[in-house]
């Protein structure tokens, strides 16, 4: 039972809630809490009823399983996309990362995890049957394996690159290394191998 | 007309939601969203239903202003409290700060902001009536001014000084200086000054 701050129940009870949020600590969710009592009351009732049905307003989308609220996503319902290239990534929240990037102009398709053997999480827990009936409908050229670069997201990528096997598909991997931007000096030894091993030729 | 994230509708509102709070950015904004998904679905319309109901379960309290969800606050209806002392403070949100410190037992009175002419702040937006009315009824001792050690916070107190004063009664102003645990190098100059001139005598 945490200490109670001296604020009457409602407000206790926000504060303690806030501060389930990632990165919110104690203080951060009593000022957040104070500052969510001077917002207009009209404006704190359309953020508790947009929190209230969040979760039945959006859904999986049915082709590709990203966030939408209608029933395909707005990724894949976009005619302009490239249909013959899918990008397979662990969550529907990495998808906006690579959208910002403004390069890929293909589908989606959410694995939802990937594989941990030690938290008890196999393929059967993959939406791994929706990703085999898409490459099974025909005009996919390239699968592109977006899973992290760590230990679990190497893993994945490599099961689902035996898995995914089928003649005249490309299966290709995102690249590690050194980040844009990032000083050397700064880089892990793990990357600076990985950075090492895929060099290019320059001339 | 900020950038859209990619994000379906109802996401995309609740962080344009969350990044009107203080302190959260853009990107802060994103990651609480998408926490909060992450939710059950309990939790995520209870802090709705929290949020949607915040304003109408608290209220000012009757006698002193501070927030409250019965008729009195805790500290008016607790009768362990010293009624003689009255700490008045700007805001509801200064009296939690005040209670941590553990060493004040009387009763506040929330003035509901402070004296500041250029905003067209007067006296008569202050809950002065209520406090008049308070140390008519009898057994005030002293009355502690707990405003803000800022040019606002001190013109208000200057004028409550003369306001409130009555025969036998007490008006005291909390002690500004260097704060407690704080390196005198980091201090300003009008803190040394005012810590100066309040010097005590040690022996």
């Amino acid at each position: 039972m945490p200490l109670p701050l001296g604020y009457p129940q409602p407000l206790e009870e926000l504060i303690r809630s806030l501060r389930r949020l990632p990165g919110i600590g104690a203080r951060t969710a009593e000022r957040l809490a104070l500052a969510l009592l001077e917002w207009p009351e009209a404006d704190l009732q359309a953020l508790g009823q947009s929190l209230s049905t969040l979760r039945a307003r959006l859904h999986p989308c049915t082709q590709c399983g990203n966030l939408a609220d209608t029933p395909l996503c707005l990724i894949c319902a976009n005619p302009q996309r490239q249909t013959e290239l899918i990008c397979v990534v662990e969550t529907a929240a990495q998808i906006p990362v690579i959208e910002r990037c403004g390069s890929f102009r293909g589908l989606y398709h959410v694995l939802g995890g990937r594989l941990a053997p030690l938290d008890h999480r196999g393929p059967e827990q993959l939406r791994l049957a929706e990703l085999h009936q898409r490459l099974a409908a025909g005009n996919v050229r390239e699968v592109i394996l977006a899973t992290s670069s760590d230990v679990e997201g190497e893993a994945t990528a490599a099961y689902l690159a035996m898995d995914l096997q089928r003649p005249g598909l490309i299966i290709s991997r995102i690249a590690s290394g050194v980040p844009v931007g990032a000083d050397i000096g700064f880089a892990d030894p793990a990357t600076i191998a990985i950075a090492l091993r895929a060099r290019r030729n320059l001339g």
